[in-house]
């Protein structure tokens, strides 16, 4: 089953922007992860807000990445700006428009 | 800016799958809406939670969208068989993978 991860970020104050230029560097390293199919970031209304929007050929895909060396160096480069995980929701994505047929 | 939403539907008692069903038809219709990029649905642990992670090309395709005689049927069939939208967060979409180049 394609698997699906929204992450909802709060950043330290003043960080929002910073935060999101790391994991856009992260989003940059993901094809070389296999099975990274989506990763995207995006801001909302809330100062601190920084949400991570994913989909994963499966979740195993997801679960090999947070062992890569790459990906580890820039979840500890993110982590001081992380004030707290607000909300995070696997999903099982049924189907739509966007993926790779 | 690229715009994005998140939708968490609350279907009716028993009715995620028809109203999964209904959403995924109105994805593959969604390519006749232009300026949509993913519309993705997905269930999550919660037993009648149904989400779409929608991203277009800017808001005011997605607006249009609406008025859109094929997405405004299908979204009167869905009605019935939801009972609450429970979130609904637009999103600006900085960047990452999964994004036409």
């Amino acid at each position: 089953m394609t698997y699906g991860l929204i992450t909802k970020f709060l950043a330290r104050p003043g960080e929002r922007d910073a935060l999101t230029d790391c994991l856009l560097l992260a989003a940059e390293r993901m094809p070389r992860a296999s099975g990274c199919v989506h990763y995207l970031i995006s801001t909302s209304d809330e100062p601190e807000a920084v949400w991570v929007s994913e989909v994963w050929v499966d979740q195993a895909a997801h679960d090999a990445s947070l062992k890569s060396e790459d990906v580890m160096a820039l979840i500890g480069r993110a982590r001081p700006l992380i004030a707290s995980v607000a909300e995070q929701i696997p999903l099982a994505v049924l189907g739509g428009k966007g993926l790779p047929t």
